[in-house]
C-alpha cells in the first residue's frame, strides 16, 4: 500500500512522543508500505510563534508571521526524520516548499494549487521516506505560505492525491468518530465508516477532529481518510464514499453542541434584503452565525431567530437592540443557555420519516424543540441545554445506534 | 552608502532588544544608506536545538540537525522584518536559500560556494531591506545547510561581498576590540583600525569577537569589517586592509590567555615522523593542540612541549603517559597554571627588535619565559598564570599603548 501519514502536535510534544510516532512510522515501512509522513508543529510552539509577532505588533506583517510559524513545522519535522533514520529507515524532512506543495500568495490562509509529487513517488519507490512540514507551501515567488490554523490536515490530503496513495491517515488524540459523545451516552460506538457528507456535518458540528477543508478535498477525489488514534494501534474510523453497507444505518450518529445561544429579531418587516441587512453587521464584527431561521411572513411581517456562539452572545444582543430600530423590528430577544442536537446519515435521503422520529422521540420525553433545520442528510434541533443529556440518549436508542452489550 | 549589517544573538535575545536591534536599522535606511541585514538566531535558541537533537541521538543525522537548528534564524528574520515594517521599512526576510546562498553539502560546517545577489541588489536599489538568515544556505540539491557555530559572521562577510558592499557592521555585545584587556589594563585602548592579519592573530588567541573564518573571507576580498557593539551608538574597530597610518604603530596590541596547560616530552628521539606521531593521537581525541615548541636536537634527542586547555589537560597527560613508551621518550611533564601572552602588530614586520624588547621588559620585571613562538606579526611567549596581570601591564606600556590621561 501507498500510505500518507499525518500526525498532529499531541503526537509531536516533546521528544518521548516523536520516538513513539516514530514507531508507528517505523513499523509502517517495515511491513512494506510505501510511506510518507505530514507533520504539526509540537503542541504550543505555534501558539508561542503567534504570541511572539503579537508582541511585535498586533497587525504584524502576514508575510512574515508566515516565516516565523513556519519554524514550528520545520523543527518538527527534522527530528522526526532524526528518530526514524535512527532507527534505520531511509527518512529525510523537506519543508512544504521542498515538497513541491505550491499555494497561493494568500499569507495566512493560503490555498494549495499544485503539488509537484515526482520527488515523493520516486522517493517513496526507492523505500525512501520523506517526512514533510504541514500547513505550509510556497508560493509562486518562492515566498513562505502557512494554510492557516489545522492547514496540516489539508496538506496530508493533497499530499495523498498528488502521489495517488491508498490511504491518508490522520493520527490525533482520539480514536475515531462516535456515534455521539461517549461521555454522555456510555453505549456511543465507533463509527467504523463514514462518508465524506457525513463527516462533514459532524465536523461543523464540533467534533473537531479533522478540518473540513481537509475533508472536503478528500471527497472532491475519493481519497479515503483513517482518523486514528497515535496512542492505541487499534482501527479508527475511516472516512470515505458511500458504500452499500452504510445505506442500511438511515442514521450514523447524533452530535451535539452546548455552545450555542440564540437571538430572535421578531416582527420585522418581510421585504427583500431584510436577512442581509440583518447579518451584514454581524459578519463585519467577525461574530459567526450558526443555525439561522425564518419563518414565512404573517401579515408582511416575519420573525428570524439565529444562534452565534455564548461568547459572542452579549456583543450580538447589543448590535442586534442598536439595529432592531432600523430594521423597524417590534422586539429582539434571546437566550444563552440553548443547546444544538443533530441527527445525521446519508440514509435518510432514501428513508422517510427520520425527521419525524426525532420529533416524536423529543416530544414524547416532554422536550421542546425551539428551532428546526434540516439539510439532505442532517435535522437539526435547538433545544434548553438542560435537556440534551436525556435528548442525546434516547435519539442514541431510537435510532439503534446503542452498542449491543453482549 | 552601501552596508550589510550582521547582529548576533544578544542583539536578538527578546522582543525587547528585537526592537532595539530594529532601531539601529531603522536610523542607518533612514540615512538613506542602502542596508540589507543578516541575523543570528535569538541567544540560547541553537543551544536549545542541539540539546533536542541530542535527546534524539548523540550522532543524529546531519542533515536533520541542519533543517533543525535554520529555524533559529528564520525565526529571528522574520521577527526583525515584522518590526521594521511596523517601523515603515519596506523590509522582508529571505531564509539563506531564498537569498541565494550555495554552499556544498558538508551538513553542520557547510562552506559558502556562491551568492546570488541579484535579488538583493535589486531590493536594495529599490529602497527595499532584507532580512537575511545567517549562518545557513542550501547545497546545489536545495537541502538546507548550516555553516556550523558562529557561521553567521561568515554569511554577513560573503554577502557584503557579494553585493558589493561599502562595508560590513558587525554588531556584537562589546564596542570594539582593545589593544589588551581594559579589566587588567585600565588604560587600555579601543583599536580604531586593525589590519586582517592582526584581527586574526587577536581571534586566534580568544578575543571571541568575530569568527576567524569570517575575516579571512573579509581579507581575501579586501571587504571593510566595522566591529562595533548594539548597546552603543559609537564608533567601533574597523577591521581592513592595513595602510599608512598603521605603520607607525609597530604593537598593535597585547592580547593573553589564561585558559592554557603545557605539557612535554623530554628525551624523544629525534626521528622523521616524530610529531606525527606524537600529535595524531591526540587530533584523533578532539583536543586542540595551540602552541607547539621543539626544540633542535641533541645527541639525537629532543624535547616537544606543547599547550592544550586545561579542561584537555588531564586526558592529555594520560595518553602521552600511555604514548610516552611507544614514542621512547625519557619522561612526560607538564604543569595546568601555564598562560599566554602576546604582542601582535604588522608593525612588527618592519620594525626590528620589538622581540627583544618584549623579552627585556619581561626578564626586569623578574617574569621567566617558559616557551617562545613567534611567527610574522605575533610574538606569544608562555609564563606561569600568577604572572599574567603584571607581564602584561608593563608590556602595553612599554609599547606605547596606554591611553594619554588627560
Amino acid at each position: 500500500m501507498r500510505i500518507v501519514q499525518k500526525f498532529g502536535g499531541t503526537s509531536l510534544a516533546g521528544i518521548a512522543r516523536v520516538k513513539a510516532t516514530a514507531a508507528i512510522v517505523y513499523d509502517a515501512h517495515q511491513q512494506g508500505h510505501q510511506v510518507a509522513v505530514v507533520v504539526s508543529a509540537m503542541s504550543g510552539e505555534t501558539s508561542r510563534m503567534h504570541a511572539l509577532s503579537k508582541d511585535i505588533s498586533t497587525t504584524a506583517e502576514a508575510r512574515e508571521v508566515d516565516v516565523l510559524l513556519a519554524t514550528g513545522e520545520q523543527a518538527s519535522a527534522a527530528l522526526l526524520a532524526m528518530e526514524l533514520k535512527r532507527l534505520g529507515v531511509d527518512a529525510f524532512s523537506l519543508t512544504g516548499a521542498q515538497a513541491g506543495i505550491r499555494t497561493d500568495s494568500q499569507f495566512g490562509r493560503a490555498n494549495i494549487k499544485t503539488v509537484d509529487s515526482k520527488r515523493l513517488v520516486a522517493a517513496m519507490q526507492a523505500g525512501k521516506l520523506a517526512v514533510i512540514t504541514g500547513f505550509q507551501g510556497c508560493d509562486e515567488a518562492g515566498n513562505i505560505t502557512t494554510l492557516g490554523r489545522g492547514g496540516s490536515d489539508t496538506s496530508a490530503v493533497a499530499i495523498a492525491i498528488a502521489v495517488d496513495a491508498d490511504v491518508c491517515d490522520i493520527y490525533t488524540d482520539v480514536d475515531g468518530i462516535y456515534t455521539t459523545d461517549p461521555r454522555i451516552v456510555a453505549c456511543a460506538q465507533k463509527i467504523k465508516k463514514i462518508s465524506y457528507e457525513e463527516m462533514l456535518e459532524f465536523a461543523s458540528l464540533g467534533a473537531k477532529v479533522l478540518q473540513t477543508r481537509s475533508v472536503g478535498l478528500a471527497m472532491k477525489h475519493g481519497m479515503p481518510i483513517h482518523l486514528r488514534s497515535s496512542f492505541d494501534n487499534i482501527a479508527g474510523s475511516m472516512v470515505c464514499k458511500e458504500d452499500k453497507n452504510m445505506e442500511t444505518a438511515c442514521v450514523t450518529g447524533v452530535p451535539f453542541n452546548r455552545d450555542e445561544a440564540k437571538i430572535t429579531l421578531q416582527g420585522i418587516p418581510d421585504q427583500p434584503g431584510i436577512a442581509a441587512g440583518i447579518f451584514a453587521p454581524i459578519a463585519e464584527a467577525g461574530i459567526n452565525v450558526d443555525v439561522i431561521v425564518q419563518n414565512i411572513s404573517d401579515h408582511g411581517l416575519t420573525d428570524i431567530t439565529f444562534t452565534v456562539t455564548r461568547a459572542d452572545y452579549t456583543k450580538t444582543m447589543t448590535m442586534m437592540h442598536q439595529h432592531c430600530l432600523n430594521m423597524k423590528a417590534k422586539q429582539v430577544f434571546g437566550s444563552n443557555d440553548v443547546a444544538k442536537v443533530s441527527i445525521i446519515g446519508v440514509g435518510m435521503k432514501s428513508h422517510a420519516g427520520v425527521a419525524q422520529t426525532m420529533f416524536q422521540t423529543l416530544a414524547q420525553a416532554g422536550i421542546n424543540i425551539e428551532m428546526i433545520t434540516t439539510s439532505e442528510i442532517k435535522v437539526t434541533v435547538v433545544i434548553e441545554e438542560t435537556d440534551v443529556d436525556r435528548a442525546v440518549t434516547l435519539l442514541h436508542t431510537a435510532f439503534g445506534l446503542d452498542a449491543s452489550t453482549a
